[in-house]
């Protein structure tokens, strides 16, 4: 039983999200009929995380099990992209421990949020970043973003059909940057629930056009209430940028 | 008589060039049917030049004339922008002399070709970037590059079809830089023909890749002959990014 380890990057923007739903076009099943294809048996994949429709990523961890041994593993690479929709590129494959589980072992994950902020929307960057025509205060969404880091309750922030056991979660690092007209968020945690980035954004969003002092977030956290935070930010903007997993896999 | 001349952006994926053609989505057309709308009475719209079919303007000058002196120039940015495709916008507006021409008056232009050089395509610059797989040889492509400076018979980069009165062009300057894995192309000249940067382009990534030594350039420009030059470079890495006028108008 081999265990492969897949690095991928998608364009979200023509796909349902990750998750197989029927007849969607959506990123697992365009990978599970590939690999199909490729291993002449049914394949299943697992993720690091789902991502929503239209959310990009830059590189989701996915690995998926097979007894094939002839397929040479450069096969996933090389072959599978030649195979691949054009809006899904195998960056990396590594033959993983067995045990690998790309959900389970993840134990960290960056997203980056890009916005375009200038009054005139641009015909180049609308499919990769959210456009903000009125100016953004960075300085304010940054001492905002300082109230997200360590360990939450992130209730307010989960979208409201939430399933999950915990909605405590534990951030490392939120931090924008700006280049002219071109904001970049920046965010690591232990683990996000269902939206939470986007929403998190859109209440930053809020806080940077003005509508709230920056020490908002608390109270936001505190509330426990989905409808206390800002707007969800659209999808086009978000990008799943790395999972993290123990060295010894 | 009002002379407006709009500085404009396009993402040219989706449109069949500029030039109006029957029913062919066309920037032409868009600008031509979306000032109609706005100005209620037939718009003719002049270009500095046309486009091909998936080539990109950062920023193209077009002009046309009315006799509607109500509408504010202002509605021809914002007004204009709110109902135009979201692959075109206005990023300028200027009321110029009634003998204003975006193509007659047109002295220079610069274009860009962007390339991404890495053994995996992306699903993110797919639109913006000809893919090359191969390592290229920057150092060799500028050295070519110079050979292009200077008034030269560009016959050999001329699209087969050309009609123009002459094939002559001036060029002032070609050279191409490298980020990573992002190779851009900046060309300035008096004018191109048809085609004309796409098969430079097409060249300078053979030269590139190891087939012909910098010097050839030499040679295919005094062969006057299409076949002696490279292939046209795909329509997706061409940006139309400035044209220059005399400052009086």
């Amino acid at each position: 039983m081999r265990n492969i380890r897949l690095d991928i990057a998608y364009n979200g923007k023509t796909f349902s999200g990750w998750q197989r739903q029927a007849e969607e076009r959506t990123i697992q099943k365009e990978l599970e009929d590939k690999l199909s294809t490729l291993l002449k048996e049914k394949v299943v994949v697992y993720a690091s995380g789902r991502t929503d429709a239209g959310v990009h990523a830059r590189n989701q961890v996915v690995n998926f099990k097979t007894d094939n041994e002839k397929i040479p593993k450069l096969a996933f690479l090389y072959g599978l992209n030649s195979i691949l929709d054009e809006n899904i590129k195998v960056n990396n494959v590594l033959e993983v421990n067995k045990d690998f589980h790309a959900r389970k072992s993840a134990i960290k994950k960056t997203y980056f949020y890009q916005i375009y902020n200038y009054e005139i929307q641009s015909p180049f960057y609308k499919d990769f970043y959210c456009w903000i025509k009125e100016p953004l205060d960075v300085e304010k969404m940054n001492i905002a973003s300082k109230y997200f880091l360590g360990e939450h309750d992130f209730t307010s922030f989960a979208a409201s059909k939430n399933s999950t056991k915990t909605t405590v979660r534990n951030i490392y690092e939120a931090s924008w940057t700006r280049d002219k007209n071109f904001l970049i968020f920046k965010i690591t945690g232990n683990g996000f629930l269902m939206k939470m980035v986007r929403n998190i954004v859109g209440t930053l969003i809020d806080i940077g056009l003005g509508k709230y002092e920056s020490n908002k977030v608390t109270e936001i956290i505190n509330d426990k209430n989905r409808k206390s935070a800002g707007k969800t930010a659209p999808a086009c903007g978000l990008f799943l940028d790395r999972v993290y997993y123990e060295e010894y896999y």
